[in-house]
């Protein structure tokens, strides 16, 4: 099916390209045409016009860190260090989820990403075929990687490990293609050196990027150097991890030389700011990161430390702590913060070949935006005014792969009202 | 006319009271009943009963600084220092300014305050006769001043100074009480010693609270000590400021000393956080305010420096920001900020005894928000919920002084599209 979107304000996310009055053209699941609204003629050609006067439109934000399952656990353990949060509050529940739990908590976190705007999340977690059932069902978008924590037995860590690889496997390319996969170690201090090591070799054989958790408290980082002598970049870099394609979430607490290697191996950062703040963990340097050619994508971890998974609410975190850490009101300008949410965020996936820009030929992953609002008036930037004043009432309608999965706010993909029972329900079985 | 909202979550905001399910009644303007559900014939007393399942009751946000007319230039310059973006960008265009600016950029603001939650705004400009009439018309409730730059000639200042004087008593007590004024000098940078010592006389002969800008910058600070020897604090200590009830916004940089000061003179501090990130200003040392005793209010600040007006925003990152900088999680928690938002912001405006909680006597000024999203599910903590979840679509119903202004997300006492209407016709005539 041919359809075209006219009369917007698109906002490509092409780096160079302003935003401008026109029109977004798709065909089936790609992008066919983006510019000026074609001639009455031209228009004839498509099987639907939809006009979107007062609305932008522009990419998908890709959410590039997460545990989706853990909504369950939203606002039940709050301001606490993360030692004492994972090990005394979460750990313990989280121990109790079956795949009723996931599938449940995985579905809430779904729903609250369309509504907000996301066509693209990573999820690191465990009973990860439900989290690819959710996905194929939701008609979303994601980067799937069974999370593995290398605590307990031998035989333990091997059957994770296994599991992961098969998990990765099998859904790799599923969902039409909207699932792909990643190997995911959970990080350098719940895995040994040998275990990581392992999930490299794995990725490697499969063909996959890497992906894991890093640096992000100062206790971690310094129980990194009591164990093995170095912080946590060179432990992985000596490692093998960067030399595959990398993701690292967090990536707090960090010297001029490690980010210096970060870039020399161009890993991938998922910057989880709302995260990192509630959890007291710190403030990545994201300034640094980018003068040095780093493009650090955005993220909002899972919604038990955030406590939503608000795209906007990041992209906007990330557009003004930044500047105000650092006394530099030029620290991230919001150009920079939405790239963060959207194009950077595909190229730390590695999907930035099918999604992150409006370009012809991509895959038709889109989201609309009213700029209708009293707070969005009068209308002299569009990209500040989506960085500093949007919030997710406003998000529309949301597009991926050329199909709504949300119209005039409603999500057409999932039932709202049963997955809120089934949410409630799924926790109050492990309390 | 006497009405009760029952079945709700009421978050009274009185310190020590937990969230609870019950009922909120009212006759007039005045709360008159805070409880469990009363009996079907208790509920016969009242005119009309209002189901509100699945929704919280709140006290309004009360928002302490910030200049309304402003958000005429939300957008129109951002990303640059204080000095160069309020003498090159923001201050030119003001210039401009005329009572149709004034009218048209403080209703827009109004008109978004109401929709995000706000009950009762500061408001420090300048053609504040406008400012006094769009409260009227909108319903909602101000503390208004006429801020005064003491730049210009004698004659000039002394005009300046006759007119905020004269404003603050005609207008005192107007829309039915809804309005309450204040005298403000803009700030130590910009007006000498002796026109801040003028207003302070006219305030205490006028029997009014005093507010201010202080200490926002690092270089504003430096400027004061290099051109009187002392820094803001001590400045305005001497000048007998803090003699008065008074109100301090920013106040981002201060020492420790600072701090015993304003906490011993009891000053109220209005906390800018958005405003402050995005200028690069810095970061106000708020947890150890708190620890001092002070209880600071929050504020948007005008919408060209946030570049919204949306109090759920400033609670979120008064949450968020603190645990992050000062690495502890516990710096300011949930239920803090959601003070600062309420009840710390009435005491900031000294209007504690009418507003800032749910208490039978005060004035019903209160919110009704949304519980049902999935991003507030499962709703293990309503005040963590709506401390870091919530975001301004999830406003329901907006009501002060006893009456609806805005209902199911409809502003009642304001046209929408004619405020948005005539704020683009008033910026367009002064560029």
């Amino acid at each position: 099916m041919k359809q075209i979107f006219i009369h917007a304000t698109i906002i490509t996310m092409v780096e160079g390209q302003q935003p401008f009055s026109g029109a977004l053209g798709i065909e089936n699941d790609r992008i066919t045409y983006v510019g000026p609204v074609p001639t009455a003629k031209e228009l004839d050609a498509y099987d639907q016009v939809i006009d979107c006067q007062g609305k932008a439109i522009l990419p998908g934000f890709v959410n590039t860190h997460g545990h989706a399952a853990m909504s369950l656990l939203r606002g039940y353990a709050d301001d606490l260090p993360l030692k004492k949060w994972l090990e005394e509050k979460i750990w313990p529940l989280e121990a109790k989820f079956t795949s009723e739990q996931v599938r449940a908590g995985t579905a809430l976190s779904v729903l609250e990403m369309i509504q907000s705007g996301t066509t693209c999340f990573l999820d690191m977690y465990d009973h990860m075929d439900q989290v690819g059932q959710v996905v194929t069902e939701a008609g979303i978008r994601a980067r799937l990687c069974r999370g593995a924590i290398g605590f307990g037995s031998e035989e333990l860590r091997q059957s994770k490990l296994n599991e992961a690889a098969q998990f990765a496997k099998d859904w790799h390319g599923a969902a039409d293609g909207r699932i792909t996969t990643m190997m995911a170690p959970h990080s350098p201090y719940t895995c040994s050196p040998e275990y990581i090591r392992q999930f490299i070799e794995k990725a490697a054989e499969l063909g996959l990027p890497i992906h894991t958790h890093m640096s992000e408290t100062a206790a971690e980082v310094q129980q990194n150097v009591d164990e093995y002598g170095v912080r946590p970049v060179e432990h992985l870099r000596r490692l093998g991890f960067f030399d595959l394609p990398s993701l690292v979430a967090h990536a707090v607490h960090l010297t001029d030389e490690e980010i210096d290697i970060l870039a020399e191996y161009d890993v991938k950062v998922a910057h989880n700011p709302g995260s990192n703040l509630k959890l007291g963990s710190g403030i990545a340097p994201i300034p640094k990161m980018l003068k040095k050619g780093l493009r650090p994508a955005l993220a909002t971890d899972g919604a038990a430390s955030n406590n939503n998974l608000d795209m906007l609410e990041e992209i906007q975190l990330a557009a003004l702590i930044h500047k105000g850490v650092n006394q530099d009101p030029e620290a991230v300008p919001a150009y920079v913060a939405l790239s963060m949410g959207t194009l950077y965020g595909a190229e730390a996936l590695f999907l930035d070949k099918e999604i992150g820009s409006l370009e012809v030929g991509k895959k038709a992953d889109f989201i609309t935006i009213d700029l209708s609002g009293a707070h969005m008036c009068p209308l002299h930037d569009v990209v500040s005014h989506l960085v500093y004043s949007a919030s997710r009432g406003d998000i529309q309608d949301v597009y991926v792969d050329g199909k709504a999965i949300m119209r005039n706010r409603e999500c057409l993909t999932l039932d709202e009202e049963k997955i809120r029972y089934d949410a409630i329900k799924a926790f109050e079985a492990i309390q």
